[in-house]
């Protein structure tokens, strides 16, 4: 892509309530733009996060056996009054009415319309486990919304529900879903911590909240200082250390404080996943059962698991940035590379410039190619903004001595690149 | 895919209402189920069919220099007061108020929204043409949902819009999006007629409504006979044809029926995608201008295109099924190919199955195999109703004689492949 024709406007007008560095940077960077009160249109660069993240969460959830069905964003009232969760929702809830008086919603949530679904074509042991997920857009009328995307009235989740015959079978899933999300966020390139929060009225230890570390988060957790650095934990090996160390939300430490804070590091966090067992609360109201192998009708055990898709764009953020802007990890990043050439005024530099461009193309490097007639400083500043993991730099004189600069994002680091070893770039981005 | 585990049951309880055979074998198919009147759950089936005909008009959109953006389902009610459309739209607009008694609507189409967005970005004729486009849910009001997603209130659409500097650049890319269009429906692999549409007040002949011939479509088209069979046009060759030959709904018929009807054919339509050049209807109106290359401020020049998505699955369906249920073009088929284990319990057929099941994977071959229970007899019933291009049947008979059978959907022609030969199947399917 080049840059010239890219819907793209590094932006200086930033509104005086952008109070999160994530919010700032990302209307800075044109990744969103604020319609009304906590609903944004997602434009081409913050699109393109949000796909890659979806594509990442689809890979892994399809390998743990969960399938992708979609339900509509808007459910009739009555099935909520059915789970007797239409008022205790609240004024979160946007409720209206269609053009015949019928009262309508747009979900904020789904375990009354999938539990619908589920009970028409599963009703056998037989069929279990099941495992469905979606990705799909829900409103939740905030009353004060802020900090951009991060909490919004209309967002993005992933959201699945699994249906399981036992207790043990439901919390064997549980367990699978526990490991589905290290998955994810590794994939992703993200270092979470998972806290065991609050197991409402069913109790237990299965109820996990997935945090992000950082300063700005409006959630405190607490964990075990035994795990160490977490930048160096290995996320494909630690589900047991995960599943079993102490580690906490404030709430639930609060209850019984029973480890000695000097045990404890204590920090803030931005939750970005929720895993969760209710068993058969919603089953039995709702009248979703099976029959199991002695023809005994048993009410579905049932759990929930989301993933805030918007969300998540902006928590990475807040985790990975500095002065000069975004810093994606690789696996998200809007484009593999940037170019950036410094003067386009020079027909020898914009021809090579054109050739790296396309041996990328050809390599299927997704690059965004700087080709516009800003100043250097003007074009650094840019794709530092951006945040793409590396950079590819043409100028002037390094030009005249025959190579071109490879600039590492995260730390600044340069390695020099001869022009007639294009090849070197697909070794070192 | 295993049968077993998939979502799927294969349904017999139609409801009576269905009329369309492309909603009956829709919830037989367990491709989707009704939520309340004219809202549907996309179920795992019918789901994958959207990701594919989303996927061949994201690459086509990205190949004629379109980009994607997303913009949200809730909008405030204002912009629509500002375009003067507000009131226009009547009740089919889905209105409500949020908790601040704001008003807002779930957007039927996004015309003012997206010059909104336009025009706090783009402000100079340096940044023409611009062409942005989405693929978002859409909601309106039917008074009389029916035909299952054919005609339903929550609908998934590809809504793109263009921006240009001048009416001859706009032409241009009218011109430009026919051709996308064209190259879109035949990647599908559905024969279109585009046929001249109203054009409104702003009149001239960039109105096109692209239509699949259907005896259940509920549009009537004219068009020269000249053209012949129109299973013969060769896509990628036809945008001068299709562009200049005499074809138009019945209503521009009706108005100067300055064709005589021997010349043409008449038939029925079903509507699945619409062009249509505006001008500068709504950048007058939201105030999106840019400079021109005199420093005069001149209204962009827009169009907009859309192509019906949820729609579009059912209107495939009407023109290909048979008797026995659907029959998908291959680049939108659900799976690959089907796999017909046709008896369960002889171990040495079962090891084979999982054989071709594994070899297929390996070879990366979307397949469904049908490991249930269910008898001979059921299971071809299954595999015809789900439609995909090509089925692997493996019966005692031929299994005793080592080979298996490559049956094609669509003909039913079948094949013998030797046992030892599975590479065969990559050649045939």
């Amino acid at each position: 892509m080049k840059l010239s024709q890219f819907f793209f406007k590094s932006r200086k007008d930033i509104p005086s309530d952008a109070a999160l560095i994530s919010h700032k940077l990302m209307i800075k960077a044109s990744m969103i733009k604020q319609i009304t009160a906590g609903i944004y249109t997602w434009l081409p660069l913050g699109l393109k996060i949000i796909k890659k993240i979806e594509n990442i969460i689809r890979k892994v959830h399809d390998k743990y056996g969960c399938q992708e069905l979609l339900m509509p964003t808007i459910q009739p009232s009555s099935l909520w009054k059915k789970s007797e969760r239409y008022n205790d929702y609240g004024p979160e809830m946007l409720k209206f009415h269609d053009r015949n008086k019928k009262e309508l919603l747009y979900g904020p949530t789904n375990e009354e319309l999938i539990t619908e679904v589920f009970k028409e074509y599963i009703n056998s042991y037989k069929d279990l486990p099941k495992n469905l997920y979606q990705i799909q857009w829900k409103f939740r009328d905030e009353i004060r919304p802020r900090f951009g995307v991060m909490r919004c009235r209309e967002f993005l989740m992933k959201d699945n529900y699994s249906f399981d015959l036992t207790k043990k079978d439901a919390e064997n899933t549980y367990n699978n879903m526990f490991k589905c999300y290290l998955e994810i966020f590794n994939n992703i390139g993200l270092k979470v911590i998972p806290v065991k929060a609050d197991p409402g009225a069913i109790g237990g230890d299965l109820s996990h909240e997935f945090h992000l570390i950082s300063q700005s988060g409006d959630n405190t957790i607490l964990y075990d200082k035994k795990l160490g650095d977490i930048n160096k934990l290995d996320y494909k090996n630690s589900f047991d250390l995960l599943r079993n160390i102490y580690s906490v939300t404030e709430d639930e430490y609060n209850k019984k404080k029973d480890l000695d804070l000097t045990k404890l590091v204590k920090t803030k966090g931005i939750e970005i996943g929720h895993i969760f067992y209710f068993g058969t609360k919603y089953s039995e109201k709702l009248n979703a059962s099976v029959l199991n192998n002695k023809g005994k009708k048993v009410y579905v055990e049932m759990g929930s698991y989301g993933i805030g898709v918007s969300r998540l764009v902006a928590a990475v953020i807040e985790s990975s940035h500095d002065d000069n802007g975004i810093i994606w990890p690789k696996n998200i990043s809007p484009f593999h590379v940037g170019l950036i050439n410094l003067n386009m005024k020079n027909v020898n530099l914009n021809k090579t410039c054109k050739k790296i461009y396309d041996f990328l193309i050809k390599n299927k490097v997704d690059v965004l190619y700087d080709d516009t007639k800003q100043t250097p400083g003007e074009k650094f500043s840019t794709m530092d903004l951006i945040g793409l993991p590396s950079q590819i730099i043409l100028g002037e004189n390094s030009f005249k001595n025959n190579y071109f600069e490879i600039k590492n994002r995260k730390n600044n680091n340069t390695i020099k690149c001869k022009i007639n070893n294009l090849k070197k770039i697909l070794e070192v981005i």
